[in-house]
């Protein structure tokens, strides 16, 4: 199943995507979000509803963050080996975690803020891991049964706030900057999730391509650890991570301007589209 | 005005605390939360039941964060030259930030979690500033004028965890180890924040103790530099940084264990006790 979060008339909602369209699960559950949507458990009753008819067309909402206010967004830095190597550092046994606040996010085609402090606005693609349970202190033996699925992530960085100090979250959590979409597919879909291939493109051109198996915290360590720290919850996101490739660290160096288009694509789930808008 | 977030007979409120106890503001006004209240504008028609009769004893309840669920809780680290000193780390220009989550967060009286994985569990006593109305690109000149008031915060820090990579956020976030109370008191309260004083004593020992015109990056300098990032909300809490004395730097290495008890008083505002549990 592909779930997404939208506006219809200035109403907030959450529907299953089909070939047809978007069908309204805010219309048919209690549940108020995607999120507690999630948590409800009901995830096999909407897939009774992939036969029904589709309430609006695919591009006739306004697309919302896959998962709009979730608990905790958890973002990766320095996670495949390629990227650790264009940026100088040196691996860490443990996983370099930082966070990103949910008013930072926006949908699949809503616009990438560049803000008007910064000329050194990156892209970052990255595959997000949506929490289906809640756990804590879950072993890696088990931590794939706590995913609910994967999603495209544009982990927007401010390049130059990100280095203000030793400090990332400045530069991770600009207004604007956190493209996450175009919705979320299902576990059940995705066979092998370390076979996902993961690609960014500004413009069209490729400027990042990898496969989940080069991740050097793997998806199943990376949710033992970060729920030995405090209790994943559902609708929680995990970032996993940006590969090699980033425009900081191109020669010379590429920022995205206004009027670009970046693309997150993440085989098995789909293509999340934004364009860039430079503040005024 | 003292403001409070409390449970009573598993029942989650907000009150005004008084001589004689707490008047419950959940059972009269609409806001369902003390965030949702000071977004709500409704400080002054509070202040119209100072001399209400108490609904409870201030003991009586079961104490929750001042702001249980803030849309942002941002850190800010080495914010006093005593700090940076026995960190052995060099100042910055512009603060260094770091995000803690809300599920991190526990009440006065409530127990500070020395988890299982770690005996490095160490006290960092706080101010907080709790923001009071959404404002972005705030200028310093208006930023006091952002502030509903301000708190205790025990930034309670798993040393280990914190140092696994250089980004503090997971040694920053571990359940149960953020104290914040024992209330909130309105900013017209206090007549030039930079005099508060700001102690910890762990079982009655002066660990820490400052006054707030020490800061580095002063409160007004830290909401504009917050607020250029992304917008901030009623009740996102500023957490503005630990002064010279955290256990980690002395010699030997003081942290906090089993049967401890910790306290951060802030002149004008109050005390924030907190036992210390550990995980068995």
């Amino acid at each position: 199943m592909k779930l997404c979060s939208f506006k219809k008339d200035d109403v907030a909602s959450y529907g299953l995507v089909t070939d047809a369209g978007i069908v309204d699960l805010g219309k048919r559950f209690d549940a108020a979000t995607l999120r507690d949507f999630l948590a409800s458990g009901q995830l096999s009753e909407a897939e009774a509803l992939i036969g029904a008819e589709a309430d609006y067309a695919f591009d006739d909402v306004i697309h919302e963050p896959v998962i709009p206010n979730p608990d905790k967004i958890i973002c990766v830095g320095l996670n495949y080996h390629a990227h650790i190597a264009e940026t100088g550092r040196e691996e860490t046994p443990n996983p370099v975690l930082f966070a990103r606040f949910a008013g930072s996010q926006i949908g699949h085609n809503q616009p990438l803020i560049k803000p008007l402090e910064s000329d050194k606005f990156d892209y970052e693609g990255e595959v997000a891991v949506i929490i289906g349970k809640e756990g804590r202190r879950i072993s890696e033996a088990d931590a794939m049964d706590y995913v609910a699925g994967y999603a495209c992530y544009n982990d927007g960085s401010v390049r130059d706030w990100q280095k203000h100090t030793h400090q990332f979250m400045p530069g991770k959590t600009f207004a604007g900057t956190g493209g996450f979409g175009p919705w979320m597919t299902t576990a059940d879909e995705i066979e092998d999730h370390t076979k996902m291939r993961l690609q960014t493109r500004l413009n069209g051109e490729v400027m990042q391509d990898t496969t989940l198996d080069m991740l050097v915290c793997s998806i199943p360590r990376l949710i033992a650890y970060c729920s030995t720290i405090l209790p994943l919850l559902p609708g929680d996101v995990l970032v996993s991570g940006t590969p090699g490739g980033v425009g900081a660290r191109r020669e010379p160096p590429l920022f995205m301007k206004d009027g670009d288009v970046c693309e997150i694509e993440v085989s098995g789930v789909g293509i999340l589209r934004n364009p860039v808008v430079a503040e005024a």
